[in-house]
């Protein structure tokens, strides 16, 4: 095979075949496709699109580029989430502990924030001692033995993936659907998993612009997931503004435990418990979600999910006394509010410059390479659809009082609009979909 | 500027600013823009194409990445035809010392053969001693003293020009008009010429592959050259069949000797004639075509343009002679004809396969670092329109008995279309495009 000719075919529109694709990404370890070449085949992709038996093909190649986890040794059902992104997006530290405790296995490899958004890693990185290098030996260990792990991909995870989404990023080759779900795929079939349920965002802080892609992607990546035999559910949920009420990575934790505790914001509370019982119901473990969504609340209102939490935290190296003890986390030196400039309905509280205010207090990066300040962040006192007096405070700006303050201030207040007439915020959920394996796919 | 933000405005179809072409294109040098960026904003281009302008800008970027001749010192208008490539297309050998006999000013800088195509650098080395890699210097003052000058491109001409094609060629992004156009270009303007012939072949033996793609390109390239102060006149012209009798280097040196003498066949003759007035014409050295096409007739009878010919094999270090005496140049040891399976009348001598069957003879490359043989090659016998008998010969391949001699008769076998009925050749010339500089555009 010749990489200018598979080139060109993906370039005049035609079906690429999986052992084609399967040694363009060989060809990046062996150098025998060089970095230029992928980069012209990125184009074309972007450009041509792929089909569901393309997707998968790459998807598979990328995967098998490294290591695949086997937890075939684990008992139970090993269920993951995954979402797309968002602002205040922390659910996976909330319904991780509860389906833990439902009885779910989870296995979940997160990555760090970029941009906008947060990550999960630097969320849990703000809490004392806690590892997310794990090896895999170390991995499996904390699985069985807490029902959860939370860990960063290691080197061994699908490399190809990890080179093709440099490229990617340096060429204006990322907004592809079939690129973003292959990547996305690839790293999470990797983490040994019998099934995904994917939170995909859409709106003002989700990735994808429109509500016809997020579905889209939606579809793709469930179709991946179950032609190579995993059971997949996708949910669809609106991004408009941050989800609950914390924005930075400490302030999060602390919303989390509050969560956990059944304490938390409604909207946070309820997609946190949805995502949950998906999983439980994907698990096997209840005949339906309503059954399903039961057993969830039940783990909250028992203390189980809040006791798997601080369990998992301290397999990792971390202090559980933190879900009890706030004062433990990291705090920013200085708490600034924002008033409001006016009184009536707050009608948007947009999530993508309320997220870019807090990579300006420091919370998140702009370059991977960049680190962050755990303590930094925004605490929202209103939503959308709340009532406001002129002078009360929308939010709190927790900082270190640099420079930047003043940017990040001027950011949020355009975020914020509040009229005269009353909302309705917009319903979380959009859409559902839910694809099991054929019975005769294989892996 | 960012490499990402310029290749997504591409991808986006949105117009590139020249600048930003400029900074692309001097970020080559610099290493500011990686090879893996220039190939995704390639496949964007193949993709979207490019304005006029963008076209130019490119151009112009690539122009100025090299040195640029400047012939300003060296009387009368310095014209340069160039061809896109064809099989047995040796018109430069005939029209560069007939437009130099009747007044121009020839700067040729000319290529070598790749794919099926041949080049006149293969070509003039068939002269023993004669030399293609002339300095600067050497290449004004011969051009000084003979009127025209037949060199190779040296590696101070367009620099970037060569890096962006040999990424072209390793991403499948060659085929798209706008760098095409922009590629030759930046090449021929380097020259320090006034005004540029063009000969854009269309058919089986051409590059393009649809005669509304080669009528595009010649545009484009008129365009382009009117946009940068010079003049511009293009034909295009039929490559269905091989141009003249001889295909191969040393071959076809012979035939050009031979219409020198006014002794070539009618097809090559005409071409190299007419491309020849336009060279005149254009140089303003006559008032009409007609004017422009007698005054080139009369240097071939009159032999000035033989002498002129002998004269720059001269001053280039090759032998004269072999002008009168073709045992000076390399003779293949073999001569195999190969004869008529039925009698009746060619109707088709297709020149792709009849150049790749040259090219395994040895006389081509299908690598631009092989080597040739300039001995071998085919002498065709009959061409379309004329009537053959079974058993007589079509051709006769010229060789060294290896054995690649098999395969290249069954190329030539089936290139060759022997029917009952009779058929005319079709015209060669399809269409003239001439574009003079407007009066307000500087270069």
């Amino acid at each position: 095979m010749r990489a200018p000719d598979i080139i060109r075919k993906k370039r005049d529109g035609e079906p690429l075949e999986p052992a084609e694709i399967a040694w363009m990404v060989r060809g990046i370890a062996t150098r025998e496709v060089l970095d230029y070449q992928w980069s012209a085949l990125l184009m074309a992709i972007y450009w041509r699109g792929m089909s569901p038996a393309e997707t998968v093909a790459l998807t598979e190649a990328m995967l098998h580029s490294g290591t695949v986890v086997d937890l075939a040794r684990i008992a139970g059902p090993k269920i993951d989430k995954h979402s797309t992104g968002g602002v205040g997006d922390k659910t996976s530290l909330i319904l991780a502990p509860i389906a833990a405790a439902a009885g779910v296995m989870v296995p979940m490899v997160s990555g760090r924030g970029l941009g906008h958004t947060g990550g999960t890693l630097d969320k849990l990185e703000s809490i004392p001692g806690f590892r997310v290098d794990l090896d895999l030996d170390q991995y499996a260990r904390v699985l069985e033995q807490c029902g959860l792990v939370l860990v960063g991909q290691t080197a061994e995870i699908a490399p190809a993936d990890k080179k093709l989404y440099a490229l990617r990023d340096a060429t204006s080759t990322v907004e592809s659907i079939p690129l973003i779900a292959a990547s996305i795929m690839s790293k999470k079939l990797a983490e040994g998993i019998d099934g995904l349920v994917l939170d995909v965002k859409t709106g003002d802080g989700a990735f994808m612009n429109t509500l016809e892609r997020s579905q889209e992607l939606a579809r793709t990546m469930c179709e991946i997931g179950a032609r190579m035999g995993k059971r997949m559910t996708a949910l669809v949920t609106r991004m408009d503004e941050p989800l609950g009420l914390a924005v930075g990575n400490a302030l999060e934790v602390i919303e989390c435990a509050a969560c956990l505790k059944g304490e938390g914001p409604a909207d946070l509370m309820t997609l946190s418990l949805e995502l949950a019982a998906e999983m439980v119901l994907m698990a096997g473990l209840e005949p339906s979600i309503e059954a399903a969504r039961a057993v969830c609340q039940r783990t909250l209102d028992d203390g189980a999910a809040l006791e798997r939490f601080r369990r998992v935290i301290a397999a990792q190296g971390g202090d559980p006394r933190v879900v009890d003890d706030p004062g433990l986390l990291p705090r920013a030196r200085h708490q600034t509010p924002l008033l409001a400039p006016r009184s009536g309905c707050v009608v948007r509280a947009r999530a993508k410059p309320i997220g870019h205010a807090t990579v300006l207090l420091g919370a998140g990066r702009s370059r991977m390479e960049d680190g962050v300040d755990h303590s930094v962040g925004v605490m929202l006192h209103k939503k959308v659809g709340d009532r406001v007096a002129a002078g009360e405070p929308l939010c709190t700006l927790h900082h270190d009082g640099e420079s930047r303050l003043d940017e990040a201030r001027v950011l949020i207040q355009e975020a914020f609009e509040i009229a005269d007439h009353a909302v309705e915020p917009a319903p979380l959920m959009v859409e559902r979909i839910a694809i099991s394996p054929a019975k005769t796919s294989g892996p």
